[in-house]
């Protein structure tokens, strides 16, 4: 069996001027990976239009989910719906509930609804609406991609509305052999290990603290039983060296 | 005048399971940006052998400069190096002032030099190395691809090595005209102020704080007097509409 494949495509000037820090990139990530859906690339690209469209296309063609975060805001550097309505031939509509949604939302704010903020209303035309919680203007989704706001706790609070509806997969098993030993020490074990297990990918991962180091293997695979199998021959050959090691759920070792 | 452009490249599935959040793309954008290198994009791939190979082909033809981080260590996940060697035809050569290095390195640390560690003296031909002062095993640069480590402090020791031998640009000028109103009543202001000033982009970024919001409109620009005349401009448009506005070095303003 296999997962669904996803892309995830960040949307901003700012980010590549390094002005804001991108969260949503490890954000979703973990999500995703979490529910069985496998994070195969992400990108980073400027508010140019053409680079949108293309980037937008090669993604929703080579995996099975995209995911996009930013620019569907008020004003003038915020593209991302036009060019995602073009990257599919679409037409970008006024969407009635949108519309409605945004208008509740500003008369509760006591903010004029002018023509910037009404372009948040603009969606189009046979897109889904994706719920956005806490500022009203709504995600969407068109095709395979999801088009998400680029506020991280924005971004939050539209995934977790969709969550229930991806296509899951079977969640990867991983665990982390936290072996207290080089990674340049053992890097033999962990080449054989994995040669060994079928469908088993081990990542090496060296940690230094003042006066310590180690290494985290990271053991993941799709079928439990091989994955845990492959643990406990990692660390029984670590073991095997005279060092610590360790095998505990993924995230707790570092 | 042209600044030149760049890309970033980070290699490793530990940032696409979510495990490892990358700090890499900000840290460097930052750098490139404030020395005068545009960076363009940035990608986020997994160790797969032919998705490094055509990456860094696709990459390297496209901007000027090239950076890369993660997937040079000892283990049998770091496959970087061959596939940088890979997508530009050159052969991996044992690199005697790398193996040189190494060597000193751990008969000072004890640690045994076997030959997962000798594995990091590999370097493809015709390239040149990047000092790396924190754990010894270099980096190099190969045609205009630079590449480095992915654990952050070591990257960054190597980018600082090679900072002065950048071919740098003009920097960019940028001002945050930070804004005590909401970026959708000022969406038109900021518009028609691009619009007016040549060469200049607006970016809108809207903040919330308990009771407070309001936008931090960035102005950047190489022409350092037409970008200061439009935060300028812009300032005073919103203060036309009876917002505070105030013009400030990017950075300090949220």
């Amino acid at each position: 069996m296999t997962n669904p494949t996803a892309a995830i495509i960040v949307i901003g000037d700012e980010i590549l001027s390094g002005r804001t820090k991108d969260k949503n990139i490890g954000w979703l990530a973990e999500q995703l990976n979490s529910q069985g859906i496998q994070l195969r690339e992400a990108r980073v690209i400027p508010d140019i239009r053409e680079t949108i469209i293309e980037t937008v296309k090669t993604m929703s063609a080579a995996h099975d989910l995209v995911f996009t975060s930013g620019g569907i805001g008020p004003t003038h550097d915020d593209i991302t719906t036009e060019c995602i309505a073009a990257a599919f031939g679409k037409k970008v509509i006024r969407h009635p509930e949108a519309e409605a949604r945004l208008l509740a939302h500003y008369e509760n704010t006591g903010l004029e609804f002018n023509a910037a903020r009404q372009k948040m209303a603009d969606i189009p035309e046979a897109a889904a609406l994706i719920d956005n919680p806490l500022s009203a203007a709504p995600g969407f989704i068109l095709e395979n991609v999801h088009v998400f706001a680029g506020v991280p706790s924005i971004m939050q609070a539209m995934f977790e509305g969709l969550r229930d509806s991806l296509p899951g997969g079977v969640a990867m098993t991983r665990l982390t052999v936290q072996c207290a030993i080089g990674e340049g020490t053992i890097a033999s074990i962990m080449e054989s290990v994995q040669a060994a297990h079928e469908g088993v990918s081990i990542g090496s991962y060296p940690w230094f603290k003042p006066g310590q180091f180690g290494t985290a293997a990271v053991v993941s695979g799709l079928d439990q039983q091989v994955t845990h199998a492959a643990a406990e021959a990692l660390a029984a050959g670590v073991r095997e060296m005279g060092a610590d090691a360790e095998i505990m759920p993924l995230g707790e070792g570092g």
